[in-house]
């Protein structure tokens, strides 16, 4: 029988979901975990211990899961619906991992949930499975099967958030190298957004940020047409 | 020995705070509680029943407190760290209301608080004190003293997301008469905005927001000089 989590080492009736985006060379994807021996799949989460502060747990839920630190994490959303969790779902879940758990279970309770969501380099994350997981895995986007519990609520509210937000959150990503190109901009423009963008509107509306700063045309054999190089101002 | 919420009748450690905006005729004011017999001053706020959602929760917090029902609230941020709370202030406030609480008491516990706003027109509410509060009253937004725990960080935050998100929850807010003219949609704008805006610019920018319908003229002695009138679209 495996290790279960008890009551005494987190805080009662609350956890925390990450909705973990990985982008990279125009793919956009999240990260799933499968259940033990089902179906099931959602997204990484956890409790909260008494002696962290919210976005410190969300950071050590985040880094058991990708192995990475110090990632741009921020919460979008409190989901708390009354019947949000199956806990029949729950129970054979926690069964097909060897835990028989009863109806006064810590986990059997109502559980608040407050979503955080990332964005990384998925090329960078070493995808590790909890201990009620099989797998630990990167889905794209676009075909995302359904999710356990709200979950799949969860992703669509986490995406929207990520699309609104992404002006300014830009920069906190980190997703770019030093020094980017406007069409390394816009690539990952279009992959988060999911549409085409017009590229002199992109252009006039991403300098207008004030976020950028263009460096000097690096001097090749074809100049003229090498494209201008930018990096955040400020970094 | 006033009554004191038991645990037994909410979810455990978790707390619902309301930052409730009123507008009326340029002005712009929050609701604030005043702890018994002391000076400190707090966001009205409550606990989740078993049989709530989130947003009920939330609703019924704010009928007790305003009287006003189905009212627009939106949940804007999660209020979390270890140490938010003092406490001390806690108990003293208990105290001076008539409850001693012991350390092992339900409130004495960490409380994770989901922050709610709203914006009402303060003119349709009766502010009503909670079992701990003396006073329940109207603050101008420009001279709001401190608040206890990370309350002024709430309303701090609230303001921000209330801004923000002007144009999309204008029409939920529903704080103007069915019909209104450019000028008290500025009005509104520049209160809660605190700034000035150029007429022609807000005038462009809000009928670009596609949620104005502009009606006739009303034909009045001095026609040409009557503003038009506009309703928002679909109400």
């Amino acid at each position: 029988m495996s290790t279960l989590i008890s009551s005494v080492d987190y805080l009662p009736g609350i956890s925390i979901d990450c909705v973990i985006f990985g982008f990279h060379d125009n793919q956009l994807k999240i990260l799933l975990l499968n259940f033990k021996s089902t179906d099931w799949l959602a997204v990484p989460g956890g409790f909260i211990k008494e002696s962290e502060n919210l976005e410190e747990a969300a950071q050590r839920i985040l880094e058991e899961r990708t192995g990475l630190t110090n990632i741009y994490l921020e919460q979008f959303h409190v989901f708390g619906d009354r019947n949000r969790r199956d806990n029949e779902v729950m129970k054979s879940a926690m069964a097909a991992g060897g835990n028989i758990i009863g109806p006064d279970h810590f986990l059997m309770r109502r559980f608040i949930s407050i979503g955080f969501y990332a964005l990384i380099d998925f090329t960078k994350a070493t995808p590790t499975p909890d201990i009620h997981s099989d797998t630990c895995e990167w889905y794209d986007i676009k075909e995302i099967p359904t999710l356990i519990y709200d979950h799949s609520l969860m992703v669509s509210k986490a995406l929207e958030t990520l699309r609104f937000f992404l002006d300014e959150k830009l920069i906190g990503f980190n997703l770019l190298p030093e020094v980017f190109t406007m069409n390394d901009l816009q690539n990952l423009y279009e992959t988060i957004l999911d549409k085409k963008l017009l590229r002199t509107n992109f252009q006039r509306k991403m300098l207008s940020l004030g976020i950028l700063e263009r460096l000097d045309k690096k001097m090749t054999g074809a100049a003229n047409k090498a494209p201008y190089l930018y990096r955040f101002t400020g970094k």
